[in-house]
């Protein structure tokens, strides 16, 4: 088994800070048995991070920040109820995360803030010299992308695009057989995010979820931000939840890589209907104009050949499904069905068989390691683990497991699934953010030293 | 209701036909009690049409054909079965049909050959003044496509692919409730064809399914010339089962018509090692190059803005899937999972309840009609339909509810996708075989007059 000690010697990341920084800079920092953590952005995902991290006796957390007084007072009911010393409290405009920079005495940064606030405050907190984990998506465009590749290999510093859905339980057992060869080599992929995300576009301005067809301004929580990309845009809005497991399982960026994309959008009914369904035809968001098809479907191919689908669905009503398939030439899982079929496994040819039993068989080490860390973490447990590997590459000085080049060509699915729609289904070719790295990197997601 | 009476007004074919035709041709053929059908093809799939031919009074069988006289031995006790009277048995090379078509009492001819030859018998069939009912696919190229459509709207005779799964019970359930406004408007849809045909394209030579690795000349049945498409084409080859009851949910040549495609192919695998590990390392066929891609992925845009994604998965292990999914702004039905989810209607919301209930509430008028007839019939009882809509169309003079516009564009995926994973990705536009009569017909499908 490969260690994380072993993995640090191929680590793309450090080669080229060291080419860059002087060898302390990277090599210099001793292991640390504490890291000293900033939060920019204690919105309720800031606050899932946040009541995270006071569980850790690894980590101080000396500043928060953010721009809304509700979201400070109920992070910091969050440090009452875990009696844990107070931190700095930073407000103001937009800009105030820069005081929180300013603090000598913070290692590391979480960001939680609206999407299109990742990459400047990722670039300000690494000029700055702190490490960076951030929320889903690293960034806007691709000029962006680039722009926070190389200042993370300039800087020499960590960054982390905190995907949460790479440790789901499920998804990680997966990934526990297809190592193990179970499925064979992989040849087609598939996920998304197919969540009816109309009760969070839209709300009554008080409350996070409904009650109300306000947004923007009159909104609240992510509907205060979240829903003005439907207007403006028509793509995959929201790929890494759906790529992130799907790139491990392919090795990209270790070996593999994305090289081109296709998206095609459905009409688009789903949030206007909605505002008029509660709100009336004559409510004043009945004459917005979305732009963002109800249905958006990419398809991305591979440098090794496999080929990925990905669906974005977040305006009509339907059940929650992230839509898995992973496929190899020895059978296949779905999420959807919960099934599975691995021939010469799988007691019945040609028929599915529920998955559960293997979930359970082949339960990822991680997730035996930390299963009581898990309880009561976000979204089945998963959250502990975005956290978790940050703090711990942080502490040991060694990679992380999701770094630059994953957020980078996991978020540039959205932009280039923009430009394809634009075009009318255009063929994108996709940027290598490793510079040829790629072919280099060994995967070593999910492996523990 | 739409009866089929009405429909034959604004029937396109039939006017097609009436501007070059003399009425009488069209309209001159009186309403016949019987049918007198000749069959090009007596292999497993000519057979199971004969059994069903056989079992109706409004048929007679007057000749068949086949150029393998085991084929023809099997259908010949299909009659001796039945205590119906023996048919004309032509036989010889692969032109012997044109005798079929020689004689005069041959009102119709169902044509179950290799893909290759469905567009030269049709074209030989029409021009000899035979009403065609062809087995899917229709053609190999666009040129063959439009040289179909052209000489079917110069004889103004029937032409009918027999695309069984229009008429799959649970499709139609879905189709009525569709109909019935419960899923709302349409937004995507999926299906395909995704079946593990190892042991169907290769074989020992004796046996139709597996025992051994053999195609081509040495194989027996299907493996003899379908395998060979894989040899040489990579593309969505089988796009009409999954097409079929997406085309006529969303009213495709009938108020909507496909406007462009994209294909994508995954590696090329699973035949390949399917021959090693049955056959051997040293088995020539381990030395075949495949083309066909294991699983092509196609997606495809409407004019009224569906999109439509359709797979093609036939060389790897998995189970029988056609991957429906039926989605409109109220809710969507999958037969993955065997479940849906309706706005308003389903009890607990944003959860999957199991469609079983809904396929037998709704359960279409076709199939509580004809119930007793899809007794035994092949594929779960809908074969019966495609002969029986056949028949009655040539018995009443009215359209057949699929026609040549239908067998067109659907069986136009199939050139299309392969030029476009050829053009790497290229966004490929559908030619539309109505030249702009989709826009005035109408979708009459499953309405019982």
């Amino acid at each position: 088994m490969i260690t994380r000690k072993n993995f640090l010697k191929n680590s793309a990341i450090t080669a080229a800070g060291m080419m860059i920084l002087p060898a302390d800079v990277v090599f210099g920092r001793s292991m640390q048995n504490k890291v000293r953590l900033g939060f920019i952005g204690t919105g309720l995902r800031g606050q899932d991070h946040v009541e995270l991290a006071l569980r850790r006796d690894d980590v101080d957390i000396v500043a928060i920040c953010d721009i809304q007084q509700v979201m400070i007072d109920a992070t910091l009911k969050l440090f009452t109820d875990a009696k844990k010393p107070m931190p700095e409290v930073i407000k103001g405009d937009v800009h105030a995360y820069r005081k929180l920079l300013d603090r000598k005495d913070v290692d590391a940064v979480i960001i939680a803030t609206p999407w299109e606030w990742h990459f400047p405050m990722a670039i300000d907190a690494l000029k700055a010299g702190k490490h960076v984990g951030c929320e889903v998506i690293a960034a806007s465009n691709l000029d962006e992308l680039w722009t926070l590749v190389n200042t993370v290999e300039q800087t020499g510093l960590q960054y982390m695009m905190l995907e949460n859905v790479c440790y789901r339980r499920d998804v990680m057992a997966i990934m526990n057989m297809v190592w193990k060869g179970m499925f064979g080599e992989m040849v087609h992929l598939q996920g998304g995010y197919q969540h009816d995300l109309r009760d969070v576009k839209f709300n009554d301005g008080i409350h996070p979820y409904g009650g109300g067809v306000e947004f923007g301004a009159k909104g609240f929580s992510e509907a205060q931000w979240r829903t003005q990309h439907s207007v403006n845009e028509n793509g995959d809005l929201y790929p890494t939840h759906g790529i992130g497991p799907i790139a491990m399982l392919t090795d990209i960026n270790r070996g593999n890589r994305f090289t081109s994309l296709v998206s095609f959008a459905s009409k688009t009914r789903g949030l206007h209907e909605y505002i008029v369904k509660l709100g009336g035809e004559n409510h004043p968001n009945a004459k917005v104009n979305f732009k963002l098809g109800d249905v958006v479907t990419t398809m991305i191919q591979t440098a090794q050949e496999e080929t990925i689908l990905l669906q974005h669905d977040t305006s009509l009503p339907r059940p929650y499904s992230l839509g898995f398939r992973v496929q190899g030439t020895k059978g296949l899982w779905m999420d959807v069905n919960q099934s599975l079929y691995i021939e010469g496994v799988s007691k019945n040819p040609d028929r599915w068989e529920a998955a559960k039993p293997y979930l359970e068989q082949y339960d990822h080490p991680l997730w035996k390691k930390f299963e009581n860390d898990t309880i009561g973490a976000g979204h089945g447990g998963m959250d502990f683990f975005v956290l978790h590997e940050f703090v711990e590459a942080i502490k040991n000085n060694t990679p992380t497991p999701m770094d630059v080049y994953d957020a980078a060509a996991w978020t540039a699915i959205t932009p280039l699934s923009k430009d394809s729609i634009a075009g009318k289904g255009k063929t994108m070719e996709f940027p290598d953010f490793t510079k040829g790295l790629w072919k280099s990197r060994k995967n070593t997601f999910g492996i523990i030293g």
